[in-house]
């Protein structure tokens, strides 16, 4: 019998418990990249640093653990989250993202109580661009941008809402690993990143 | 200023501080890699599953963190540890560890307080093979060895030991990241799995 040593334990469950359902896009803020970096300059000498965050949501496919991830219109993947607001909390703002990304209309649905867990990993991004770190750089004093990742628990079992312009993906981990080509540095380290966690496959 | 997100913060002190003295060398216990296949083939039928643990001790120097890592005179690039005995816990096994690969001679020296803090990553060897991933991988069955590695925080000045056939390296987590080539996964993914840790850089 394999013997584990971790010493952090996460129920997850079948994908087939979720009902995915769809809501109001997310719009672009940016019609072009040095658009957004000339807006994320600006905002940058008002409020300082900006600070994202994202949530990893891992569920079960084919007795094998999968990562929920959103694709684009323009086949970005990406984890559900965004930018804090100024002085949010990490913890309540990534909620609040969940919930306008993630959770279908109130009318309808019970609220889903998003159970944020471990805290995963940190990246940096040095300067307006594409490129992040998972420590601040030498010779960089003012990084502009700090994303962290939280793991966060579903329930068993309850209804998404996708925005109608992104799609929603489960990714079984051997996918990410060591193909940072395709998924960014942030995706590709994901499984890595949650080695030190037992994800116990629940029915 | 700079916000820090982290949940956890470490202390490291200056690489200074440290004594590196010499200690006996340490043999290999094979000639070469396909005796070393047959004597972990034989073991595995005996005692199932190799445990393996790993230390990592970071210090600052030029004012960026570093992890000490051994080479050995096949410049094979590895951090502190080893196999646990049957039923030994992971913890105590890694002090052990340490007090055989680094720890100087008692009689001169007072006892180091090895703290072992955080887990920090988990690696599945599926073969008798190099190869090594941060899960199990689909269709494996009986991986051969788990390998947890833990943050060891030293204290803040003290006398190491290093076994003679091996040289002590410190190296900046920039050096490791995303240069698999050189370093191995194991230690090529420590920036990022060392990036939710915020370590205080101390006097």
């Amino acid at each position: 019998m394999t013997e584990f040593p971790h010493t952090i334990n996460i129920d997850v469950f079948p994908m087939s418990g979720y009902d995915i359902g769809e809501k109001e896009p997310i719009l672009k803020k940016d019609t072009s990249k040095s658009q957004r970096v000339i807006r994320l300059a600006k905002k940058f000498e008002i409020e300082g640093i900006r600070r994202s965050v994202e949530a990893i949501l891992v569920v079960h496919k084919h007795n094998f653990p999968h990562i929920l991830i959103f694709s684009d219109t323009e086949k970005n993947y990406f984890l559900p989250g965004g930018r804090l607001r100024k002085d949010e909390d990490e913890v309540e703002g990534l909620k609040r993202k969940l919930q306008t990304k993630l959770h279908p209309d109130l009318l309808q649905h019970d609220q889903i109580e998003w159970e944020v867990s471990e805290q995963i990993a940190v990246w940096w991004r040095p300067n307006f661009e594409d490129t992040v770190f998972p420590y601040i750089p030498p010779h960089i004093t003012k990084p502009k941008e700090v994303i962290t990742q939280y793991l966060v628990q579903l329930p068993k079992t309850c209804s998404l809402s996708v925005p109608e312009n992104y799609q929603m993906l489960a990714i079984p981990f051997f996918e990410f690993y060591d193909n940072a080509h395709r998924w960014g540095s942030r995706l590709e380290s994901l499984p890595r990143n949650l080695s030190r966690i037992k994800f116990n496959l629940k029915d």
